[in-house]
């Protein structure tokens, strides 16, 4: 039997989204997370992104079960998209996790090709394949997250998956600091760390903060409430329906996810709300503005969300208008600002307050800032240590304290996607890559949007097409007629336009004159000629497409 | 004589960026501040956004002067687009502005077309054309700013430019309170005020504390270090030239929007470089990494500036390497920070160490915070007051702070661009709105492109483009061959492209036996049904341009 395990992050490094990670002893596979990543500007078109999973989808009778740390659409989005690809047997996750992994299944009709299984820390450890797994708490940003210890023939592996060191959490469950010092002192071979805040010196704020901030603000509020917030961010809505319930407003949650996502924590016991306290948004007109305190989705300012419709007036049954306040309990994610931006100049138009995380105490990271990772560093003291879960930076700077804290730098794997770790008895290293990056989903398509299709999307919304027809005749070769043009996205062309069917006119004339009547040749001589003059004129370079219809 | 003086922001408020205020009096305008706006990513392919300037083009025999309150882009970038379309007579600034706006004017071939005339803080008040006008130091990111009083038979208007109130500057030129005091005592009718930072609590931080950090972190660097701010941050490179200078640093000036206005600040005595400390750039092999200090644009990540260049290991001078020290000395533009964090991540797997606002004390605002507007307010004492430069949530912060600081509410106006306040001495009120928008440039065209062209290069950007070149007899009206299909930008279709094709033939066949043969409703036809399938097929709605070729 083989002892060497081969530690494989197919996404989640050298980025912040689509985590997940393989490890693989002999012929079995265990994957820790299966996440997507939301598309950036210049992915036009593109609906969602996932890892590339071939290296899976080439082992896939060899999976034997999905671990999920938590529920963040970056840690379990992928999960319908890797079943569809991979038979997997079982998947792994807290009560809550499992719950909302659940609901995203039955979305894609998955239900029952997968077999369920609840990680509970407080047991025993598990057999998953060739690993005894035990799972550790961690305090984050949606309840019910875990690290996850995997123990085997290769060694001790602590991943840790995102984490924060909230002594004061709302559900009173904190990183589990005993635990950790425990396995450190088993000792530990490699650790995966969370490094998103490795740069960020300090320790991020408790989540209960955000709720003292709540208390601060809402009493005095005149006029409606509005908090948008993560979806997931489970217990900040608990946080801000207790507050609701001392000053006497009802709660009206609004929005598909969070709707979903209250429901099922409800069912579960994550969420407590005295059953009179709860409204529905169409309910929202029986009250008058103070009496209601509304938690919504839209904190990313995405476009068709809840506080982005309320603020461009478009909500079916959510209004603000003068003396409302809305809090915006979020930081926005790279990317992201400008839009959370145009919703805060909007519903300050509309007369409301808004408060938000860069003037007033709203918002708190889930993930641990420097000071945090150090205390992780000095509970697990690893042998060997990957940090994971950042862009190139995060993992860097997590690399550097891993070395102040005594992890030896020979010992410190900075890894791109596809990096193959092994670990085995003898020690670490990092042997080769394998296949990863990106596979689009847009539309309803997965997979089928290449790097050829973007680049010209890409030429299209910078430029725009020109489109030049060109009929000539089947027998003796003479152009049938002048040239037809069509252009959509260029600069108005005006008096350019019959320059252009000029200057296509007369490079076909003179081509067929000299008897070359190679499609090929003609498009190409039109596609240059056409080409040029229109960047002569207008310095622009717009995807040239000339049709040439043999009669 | 009229005594009521129209005050009209055409550009720079619902927004940061193209700032221009219009002050029209009588037959008289003058125009204080000329800038432009970069284009957003929904801006396919703009390169630059002006203000539209219509209301100006449409009286521009009236434009007695252009009034520059400082040297930014927001600023002073529009004024060569606005003097080739307006007659004007006089452009006023202080000796710096002036410098940067002869070169600027030179490279665009406007040198002689107008007079530039040096406003002179220290002096007695100018007339230009029926304003009395004088220039108020004030402190911001660039040398030699100044706020400006208008004072008419319609009242005193203050405008105060970009301004913040550091009484350290690097220049010893402080904001001058004392004048604005007494400006505050003689009355003033009107004040336009900067609104940028009005949201953030407290003041923001002295220009010399960025000195104070390149002091701590430049002379335990070991390698090379690199500085990129602003190209018009002239009294951050003197910083930075001072401490290289200490500790015997060459300095290279990288980028050539730096090397000019390092040169023309040189020439006029705003920055003060020992010749033997500067080299030249191709100099750089010549020395060892920590003899020399690069001074870089490309502060905020765009695409062909010095810094992203060296971080792509692509500029012909500079590298960066391990032991090596970067420091980004700017804040990213709102829209600008996936690119900035790109650079970032580049310049860390080259092996650098990358400080930046987040995590050092490297970088200052220029603009000053509340209790700094709150100081302006108590000095100046505004009977009216509009606040201006910024978005509608900044502009609505401002107007909170005037009112906290006794300007009566109902004298409070928060403008949109092309907004008219009237101000006589009968009081000030918004009375109406003339036509203010965006003007694109893109390529060479300035103003061709218009809201259409956009909306094309987005669906163009996110779904692509498909062709269907249809052929039809000229006499018989018969289908001469199968449609052909040409799709840019689209998911790859394989399979779908036949069915597409055999659905065009269909339906073209179908409607033509039932001769149908109007080119416009065979168009719509293919269109409809052709789009109703790839819908259907992929969940998109490329662009479809069906093209009938009659032979």
């Amino acid at each position: 039997m083989t002892d060497t395990l081969r530690v494989i992050p197919l996404g989640g490094v050298g980025e912040v989204g689509k985590n997940m990670t393989v490890y693989e002893l002999g012929d079995d596979i265990v994957v820790v997370d299966a996440g997507l990543a939301f598309p950036r500007d210049e992915h036009l078109g593109v609906d969602l992104i996932l890892p590339d999973m071939t290296y899976l989808a080439d082992r896939k009778e060899r999976v034997r079960a999905v671990i999920l740390t938590h529920s963040h659409e970056d840690h379990v989005g992928a999960l319908p998209y890797l079943l569809r690809e991979v038979q997997v047997r079982e998947v792994w996750g807290t009560k809550l996790t499992l719950g909302l992994a659940q609901s995203k299944l039955d979305e894609h009709g998955l239900l029952n090709s997968v077999e369920l299984k609840e990680a509970r820390p407080e047991d025993d450890p598990v057999d998953i394949g060739p690993f005894r797994v035990s799972f550790i708490r961690v305090a984050h940003s949606i309840p019910d997250a875990v690290a996850i210890v995997l123990e085997s023939s290769a060694g001790r592996v602590l991943h840790t998956g995102d984490w924060k060191l909230d002594h004061t959490p709302v559900d009173g469950l904190r990183t589990d600091v005993g635990r950790l010092a425990e396995v450190g002192s088993q000792g530990v071979d490699l650790m995966l760390g969370d490094s998103t805040n490795a740069e960020r010196p300090g320790t991020t704020g408790s989540e209960r903060l955000v709720g003292e901030a709540f208390q601060q603000i809402i009493p005095r509020c005149e006029g409606r409430v509005l908090i948008a917030c993560f979806a997931s961010n489970v217990h900040r809505m608990q946080q801000a329906i207790d507050v609701a319930s001392q000053v006497g407003r009802k709660v009206a949650v609004v929005g598909r996810s969070m709707r979903k996502n209250m429901n099922i924590s409800r069912n579960l016991d994550y969420v407590t709300v005295p059953e009179e306290i709860l409204i529905r948004p169409n309910q929202l007109a029986d009250f008058r503005p103070h009496e209601v305190l509304i938690l919504c989705t839209g904190s990313q300012g995405e476009p068709m969300s809840a506080l982005t419709r309320v603020a461009y007036g478009d909500h079916p049954s959510v209004t603000v208008e003068r003396g409302d306040t809305v809090i915006l309990s979020a930081r926005p994610v790279p990317g992201n600002e400008l839009r959370v931006h145009d919703t805060i100049n909007e519903l300050t138009k509309n007369g409301a307050e808004v408060l938000h995380q860069e003037i007033a105490p709203v918002h708190v990271s889930g993930h641990g800032h420097a000071e945090e990772l150090r205390t992780m560093l000095a509970l697990v003291r690893p042998k060997a240590m990957m940090p994971v879960h950042g862009e190139f930076r995060m993992l860097a700077a997590h690399g550097r304290l891993a070395q102040d804290s005594g992890v030896p730098a020979d010992s410190i794997f900075l890894p791109e996607n596809g990096s193959v770790l092994e670990l085995s008895p003898r020690g670490v290293r990092m042997v080769d890559r394998v296949e990863a990056g990106v596979t689009y989903v847009d539309g309803l398509g997965v997979g089928d949007v290449r790097d050829v299709a973007l680049r010209d999307r890409r030429t299209l919304s910078e430029d725009g097409v020109l489109i030049i027809v060109a009929t000539i005749g089947g027998s003796n070769g003479a152009a049938v007629a002048a040239p037809e043009l069509i252009v959509r996205g260029l600069s108005e062309p005006g008096p350019l336009l019959d320059e252009m069917r000029g200057e296509a006119d007369r490079v076909l004339r003179d081509l067929l004159g000299q008897n070359i009547r190679e499609i090929k040749l003609l498009q190409e001589h039109l596609h240059d000629a056409v080409g040029q003059l229109v960047y002569d004129r207008t310095g622009r370079r717009p995807m040239i497409l000339p049709v040439i219809v043999e009669v």
